[in-house]
């Protein structure tokens, strides 16, 4: 069965976290908003299945993945439905909920870091709540990153199994969104990621690993991976980086 | 089993979800932190299962929930936990997820709930930050509000099983979430939502059915259902009530 994942074309996004996953597990998929229009997708197919009516478990918002009949929301979601199938989490109960507690906190983790560019509102620009963005990013970087970093180090060094994986011995959908943080921070707060890695080196190493699995090597290298740009979650304004 | 529950003594907060599960569960359950200091209780425990360097499966921050010898955090990760267990949830994988994905929509909503009041930062006093929460919450109301109001009003609109619920012909952990989100929002913005409530009838039919159930109803006129107040997620600052 061939997936149709839904997301915003020109952004890595909440629906990054859902590429990884499919890409990681070579997973057959479709990246729906961006094919053509005139193939029946594109934006527009996005905005048909957002808006049908006759759906009776609609999506709220990108992403969504249809899988067979079903469609499905919520980056978490999606992670849990696909974790499953394609052994991106343990498969007892107990592991794939903490599996998946630790995607939570990454996705708490996530809105924070968008906060720190629109603290205002999502419908306004950044040019029109830097001045605010600015206050925010300044605790984002001295309090609420190095929380969030120092809690996944933990996380990393008390795993029994070790192996450098957050949970059990061998990679879940939760290392690929700890990959993607990291490789969103990076971009984003150079300087202040410079001094905060030294201080989290079990997540360092978890990044590197992530990204020469031979999979997603392959696609960090190839053209499906959109470059992290000023329109998405993670985004550069030097004036933020402290 | 009795269940060990963790979290803030003096506010609903994030916790409410979990407390309003238990007590529709009929679930034998201690809310540690606001037992007694010198019975082992309180905040000092809390902190103490927070801070414990034993445990390999960490909570990142409260609300937590101690089953046996199992740690589970993130809100909607144990609200997944209850509802398999007492039956506040489908059974089916399907029908399981579909719960969680309307809590985890509604975990967005109280996200931005709460930070209309805290904009730029969780560690400054409101006072500190009230000019931008003005404008935060001036777009919170004209647009945020009535989005996530009208996706649920839709939701009910299509259950094909009826009933008003938000998922088949039984009350879910969902609904009981839904209830508090209304129950805050007339608390915190009283003069937006006695507009909002003329177009969302389904969801206000909800929420008055939810305070009714025997057990809620019993719990909520209980002094175990803590007042709402200026602590808490949901806060009524009159100057924010557009």
């Amino acid at each position: 069965m061939r997936y149709e994942f839904y997301y915003w074309p020109s952004i890595q996004g909440r629906g990054e976290f859902v590429r990884l996953a499919l890409e990681e597990a070579g997973a057959d998929y479709l990246d729906v908003a961006r094919g053509a229009e005139n193939d029946g997708a594109g934006v527009p197919a996005l905005l048909r299945l957002l808006d049908d009516a006759s759906l009776a478990q609609p999506p709220f918002a990108p992403p969504f993945l249809k899988a067979g009949k079903r469609v499905i929301a919520q980056t978490a979601s999606i992670l849990w439905f696909l974790g499953a199938r394609h052994r991106l989490a343990p498969s007892g109960e107990a592991g794939r909920l903490w599996t998946h507690q630790l995607q939570l906190t990454l996705a708490d983790f996530v809105d924070e870091i968008h906060d720190t560019h629109h603290p205002i509102a999502g419908s306004l620009y950044y040019e029109e709540q830097s001045e605010e963005a600015r206050r925010r990013a300044a605790d984002f970087v001295k309090t609420r990153a190095p929380k969030f970093l120092g809690y996944f180090e933990r996380v990393l060094a008390r795993n029994p199994s070790g192996g450098g994986h957050l949970v059990g011995a061998r990679r879940s959908y939760a290392d690929l969104s700890l990959f993607q943080v990291v490789a969103g921070l990076r971009y984003a707060f150079p300087r202040a990621m410079a001094r905060l890695e030294k201080k989290h080196p079990r997540v360092v190493a978890l990044h590197d690993r992530v990204a020469e699995r031979p999979r997603l090597r392959a696609y960090l290298r190839s053209k499906r991976r959109i470059a992290f740009n000023e329109e998405g979650i993670f985004r550069h304004y030097p004036e933020l980086d402290g």
